[in-house]
């Protein structure tokens, strides 16, 4: 099975482990045997002026997801909303309020809908591939999450060669280490598998630690320097 | 404590990794350190029709560790119910009224009353061996889960023998390993302390690949074919 | 960020693994970054006579968090209290009837107010240091039950010189591990990105095992021994 997955994650930190605003969304192809991504890409968000409601990322990662998959044809797209694997084309007024999900979840859907379900209709009518809103219960979507960390700690580098010095805060119970030539990320829950992701990145010059957030408990914090 | 306990699990996948149905009924025998079975007796379902309602496997478990128990003598019977560990002679419809568990649990457990609560009320008349439905938190059920997925890879090696290849989904987050004469598996989450078993098994002349389910986060699909 | 936390664990069992009280309540110092204890202070409990309620431990806890801060200055204290990391010193009857938790957990607040409350006021008008109810989410509370843990063990060892042996058992997935001169303690979590502990101890001429709560799934049950 070949399967394009999106999601969003990684966080700009304030001193005090503070989230400013998300950075990366990232959809991967994702092939047997299932452990990380055959292909990523990026769309990095301006954390200092971000929408933390959640509407922009979902949005994002639909949108994402489908250039990826209009590139590698997978056999199904998976969002990271969890709406029990329904398909996204198939999601109207009537629908939504019947799902059983928190009524600011219907209303976020009823918003979200206006744009993903011709999307997701669209796409389907021209090759046959459903958009399925799967969320926490996917393994691709949880691959996205973890490139979606590796590209935060890219762009905290570039972020830091500019402006000498920055935190960001990683997706959940993730690590990465900035490794030569290139930023390996993998998941810290070993039930999950063995998941993990590499991505190409000039780390020369760059000095870096990784450690908790003393105030999220499973959550990492990356620091990123000038040397 | 000498614990005998019993779990149900492993599934027959469809080549989308779907269930068709269960394959495994375990009960065991747990002793000091609690960390796997002294001993194991498999009853196996025919997955190709299986009562999905999860009633069957419940009887099927109580039948099976009741047949262990006679034989090891335990201090206590452990079933996966998670009521609180009740227990099983005293679960009177009044009693399964007062339960604070869902509606529809309440339905299955009246029904499931008519079979079980005689099996134990005589059992324990009999032996004084008292059979509690605790569930989630005992450990010798957990072991019971694990030695049902080394029963699942054992029953794979057997149809892939006969059918060519198979694809079984395993209990949550545990893995196999085929080894030379024998099947081990292992709890992949490091917090139960150390949880394994080992079955004997002709490995022989079988290849095999272990990975993420993609559609199940936390729970690993083995492959299993004739080389 | 230097953050002093508190929590109570670890608990006296018997022969059949059920706790008869707790042991140890530990305030900690915690500086970046962020995986063990700078400071550690403890006050043992008498497990045979205790209040299973819940309420002493959290009164236990905040006074002794008091005390290590008033040595140690730290930027805010963390309490094992979940109830979204609001200032203790704002606990009024009012701001407690709105919080979203039980109305077992309102009476409970209600009841502890009357000492917390001016305790963390005058703490805070004395040092402008806050006292948070931030419980499960803060790091910090983790390390200080992991140093419960250890202390309960070192409680353990003195326990077993004067009576022969005893069962104790331990905080949340979690091992300790008898080492010459010390103990030491660490997650079994390893999405908590590394926690651990050490405390010096005299362990010369004891014996000890460390295996999982039959019971109890995720808990380590520590035996000790004089040899």
């Amino acid at each position: 099975m070949r399967i394009v997955a999106a999601d969003t994650g990684g966080a700009l930190l304030t001193e005090e482990y503070e989230p400013v605003g998300l950075i990366a969304t990232v959809a991967v192809l994702v092939e047997k045997p299932y452990r990380t991504a055959t292909l990523s890409i990026v769309k990095y968000a301006d954390p200092f002026n971000y929408d933390m409601s959640g509407r922009q990322a979902v949005k994002d990662e639909a949108f994402l997801a489908v250039k990826l998959a209009k590139k590698v044809k997978p056999d199904v797209i998976h969002l990271d909303s969890t709406l029990g694997g329904i398909e996204v084309r198939k999601l109207d007024d009537v629908t939504i309020d019947a799902l059983t999900i928190t009524e600011r979840g219907k209303a976020v859907w009823h918003e979200l809908r206006k744009d993903l379900q011709p999307l997701a209709k669209k796409f389907w009518e021209d090759t046959g591939i459903e958009i399925l809103a799967i969320g926490k219960s996917s393994v691709p979507v949880r691959i996205a999450e973890i490139f979606s960390g590796i590209y935060t700690a890219k762009w905290a580098i570039d972020y830091a060669r500019e402006n000498g010095r920055v935190m960001v805060g990683l997706p959940r119970y993730m690590e990465v280490e900035l490794l030569s030539g290139k930023i390996r990320g993998e998941s810290l829950d070993p039930r999950e598998g063995g998941l993990y992701g590499e991505v190409e990145a000039d780390t020369d010059g760059i000095g870096w630690e990784l450690y908790p957030n003393p105030l999220v408990r499973r959550f990492m914090v990356l620091e990123v320097w000038k040397e």
